[in-house]
């Protein structure tokens, strides 16, 4: 047997195994009995052991020496060392990439910590939710705490050359630095923040009709219209509730995704519902030739954010949206949205205001809940700010950057799921993606110039399709980087992000010199 | 480490697997899209394998090897051979026991045909679906075969020292044989047909106002009502929907279970959630000292189904229990029911007329479905009977025992889940089932004489707690046969059941001399 075909047979056992785990974490968000989290933890925990012996096994190891004279090495910059004339395929040579970067990652992961951090990671989640519910941050302090020493011991093994949370940020957006995103964010916040103050000034538009009740069981009946009519098919996944909205993949024809209902906010479940669905879009849009290999997902963190912000705002927020859609979500709700004309409806789901649920945040306010976000887990895993102290730092950066502050934890520091999973380095993927988005955005309207009367026509089919042909269909054959390279000639740049804000705000608002 | 500490450490990551599997099945049969199912196949496939490694290696081997001279051979008849001394408890004895039945079993199949069970049972399970919905048999037909031929490899890799039927019933009723099975069957046969006889010559009372529309959230509510006050936990189980009822366990705090509505017909749903919160109490009332071990579950699926039926039958389908549960299901359906007293209502749900559907049988005919598959599928596994000719053999048998036959297939032979998951062997245990539950009922009459006092107030917990003290906390620590002689004071018996049906529907449909 060719090494080729060996690697690919061991990687084919760890994907298996890695799709059963995300359905026990599916479970455990939807619809597990709240007894079983206890045991739920071990099998969690057992089972990512296994995967972990199947991506660093010597003979893994071997296998790649095949191509690399040492596998525990950083990714050579020539690429594959040593092909010894093989014919090697795209494909093949981003196969031994991310093999070689999941193996290295592996390998310098005891299985001890790899173990721990997966329990400890399911309890904490389980802490998380009803410290959340009883807004008791104290319930939740000691497994953060707990999760900090292991994201720091974690960040220690794999290494890194500038901070620590350089090793962090690297497991989400491969090659992306600390110092980069300090960089673009510095100066993402600046026009953020000049255009936040344009806006204030502004006239602001009425959104209080969407904050009347709005029964859920019609809330639902229309997600499930527009989750449909993108193009999310309900033979290769379904819809689900759960505390905190997520998309996750179980198999090549199973990407499930879940909402939250809120009776007295119409556009909270419908615009998460659309997020998700633009995940769920990326990952079913996989190429044939990459099923079932760890080749068959998004290529980073940040890539998969930029479909899900693309669809949610881009398209989900755009006007043509709405021609569309508004009139039956009328039907859905008559005599609640009874003298809504589309302007004010697009007025509204677009209106600005710093707030503090940041997945309930505007597109423009958006980013300057993640900056705030990327600064307070920077200093926790550097240690310049203890979890005692998260709490007020939380209220005092959400007052300079946001301008408001939120009255308990649980609509502050306990918002959001990510630091109960363990997951330190993953927020600045979001606001990536919004710059990713608009780099893509600027290309396909270039494509595609009549893109909008489609979508005003209910049919967003030639976007999907854009997307898959560009980018889905690649998985992670291409670096968030080569994509971006390839798509629009360039590297990674806010400025199409900040002239989309600054066209669509403009108008919106009717700024002077927008 | 002593060998029993090691050995318990293995068994432990075998159930985590287990229930790691159990979960993906539950999934399957619940919320999987029909798109997953073949990657599912590969998952289960993956786990099986890992399960059978874990609980056939060689060092398990070796670690019998303490106790017993030959761990390949059948369990010796004078229990463990050698304990060097050794102070073992009833429950080390009864651990090491069942490691052994556990290792004889998983040594004497090879890998290959567990995985290719396992895959071919998922698979086919989903043909199954579609095949019931069409009403195509042909569709189901090739799946039947494949596994057939896979049983017989099972059993003869098993052995038997009678016929091939033997293994695959000693699978899901350890110690008991064909031979013991016929010749309970034909006794239990004769006082039935005796007994339909006498019930049909007499006046039948009207179960017509059952089968009238009654909306499923309503019937939902009483569902759940009745369930959480037979005393199942929410916090360790839950209830779905599924094309087939059934319980699983997904851990020691986990156990669910399903149910399916019929909303013109009020029965079917309340009696099989009845029926399934019964083994679910079981599983749940498994002895703290067993947990997480492979004592921790039922003994056989005989004494399980004594457990359900005797919920479902002998509790559920009694005056006393609706003399409490009435008067709120009249609440829940108060047009629907409301010239209905107590005495007619008692009559209906106990109506006894031969009909198409087992799970759907009155408590007398129920047995004959019983003894019809007993019969079929022992003439499948011998070759008497080809799958082309089971349709047909299903109608005769249907008509010469039951004096109906269906018009479909989908109502015949496609009605049970149980073929397509590659179970063969199974069926006659929920006759046995019944007597079991009737010899217990003896017992615990004399123990509790004022136990229907407390249902007819609503409190079935005396019940309950009987069924815990004297079975549930001992899980698979006593046999079946010992449970039975441990409790009557005698062996298996025929005799308590016909009485019970005697005495119930001699007064229920006046019979003479009944």
């Amino acid at each position: 047997m060719s090494a080729l075909k060996e690697l690919r047979g061991l990687d084919r056992e760890a994907r298996l195994l890695e799709h059963v785990a995300a359905t026990m974490s599916w479970d455990q968000e939807t619809y597990m009995p709240e007894g079983a989290v206890d045991e739920r933890a071990a099998q969690q925990s057992l089972l990512q052991g296994l995967i972990h012996e199947r991506t660093s096994s010597q003979r893994v190891g071997e296998l790649l020496g095949r191509w690399l004279h040492d596998p525990r090495a950083q990714w050579p910059a020539q690429g594959v060392s040593r092909t010894d004339g093989e014919d090697l395929s795209e494909v093949d040579l981003a196969f031994i990439r991310e093999k070689h970067r999941q193996y290295r990652h592996a390998v310098s992961l005891p299985e001890r910590l790899v173990r721990e951090m997966a329990e400890t990671a399911s309890r904490s989640q389980n802490e998380w939710v009803l410290a959340r519910k009883e807004n008791d941050f104290s319930r939740f302090k000691p497994w953060l705490e707990k999760l900090i020493i292991l994201n720091r011991e974690t960040a220690d093994c794999l290494g890194y050359s500038g901070v620590r949370y350089d090793a962090l940020l690297d497991q989400y957006e491969p090659g992306v630095s600390t110092a980069e995103v300090k960089d673009v964010f510095a100066s993402l916040r600046k026009s953020l923040v000049s255009l936040v103050q344009r806006i204030s000034a502004a006239e602001q538009p009425d959104g209080s009709f969407l904050e009347q009740p709005f029964p859920v069981p019609q809330q639902v009946t229309f997600n499930e219209e527009v989750m449909t009519a993108l193009g999310y098919d309900l033979r290769r996944g379904r819809m689900d509730r759960s505390a905190h909205p997520f998309t996750t993949t179980l198999g090549s024809d199973d990407v499930r995704i879940t909402t939250r209902y809120d009776e007295k906010l119409l556009t909270s479940a419908l615009f998460s519902t659309i997020h998700e669905v633009g995940h769920a879009l990326y990952e079913l849009g996989v190429g044939e030739e990459l099923r079932g290999t760890l080749l068959a997902e998004g290529t980073s963190l940040g890539i998969h954010e930029s479909q899900s912000r693309m669809w949610e705002n881009m398209i989900g927020r755009s006007k043509p949206f709405w021609q569309h859609w508004l009139p039956r979500l009328q039907q859905i709700f008559p005599s609640e949205l009874k003298n809504v004309d589309l302007e004010r409806f697009y007025r509204a789901i677009n209106r600005v205001a710093p707030s503090l649920i940041r997945v309930e945040a505007d597109e423009v306010t958006y980013s300057l809940h993640i900056i705030m976000r990327f600064e307070l887990e920077q200093a926790l895993i550097s240690g310049d700010l203890s979890t005692g102290d998260l709490p007020g730092a939380w209220r005092e950066k959400s007052r300079d950057l946001l301008g408001v502050v939120p009255d308990t934890d649980a609509q502050g520091v306990l918002q959001d799921v990510h630091w109960s999973m363990g997951a330190f380095g993953y927020f600045p993927t979001y606001a990536l993606g919004n710059l990713y988005a608009a780099q893509f955005l600027n290309v396909m309207e270039r494509d595609l110039p009549l893109f909008r009367e489609s979508v005003a026509q209910g049919n967003t089919a030639p976007v999907l399709d854009w997307l898959r042909r560009n980018i889905h269909r690649y998985g992670r054959v291409r670096s968030a980087a080569e994509l971006v390279q390839q798509i629009t000639g360039g590297p990674l740049d806010p400025a199409p992000f900040v002239a989309y804000l600054e066209k669509k705000y403009g108008e919106l608002y009717r700024l002077q010199g927008g």
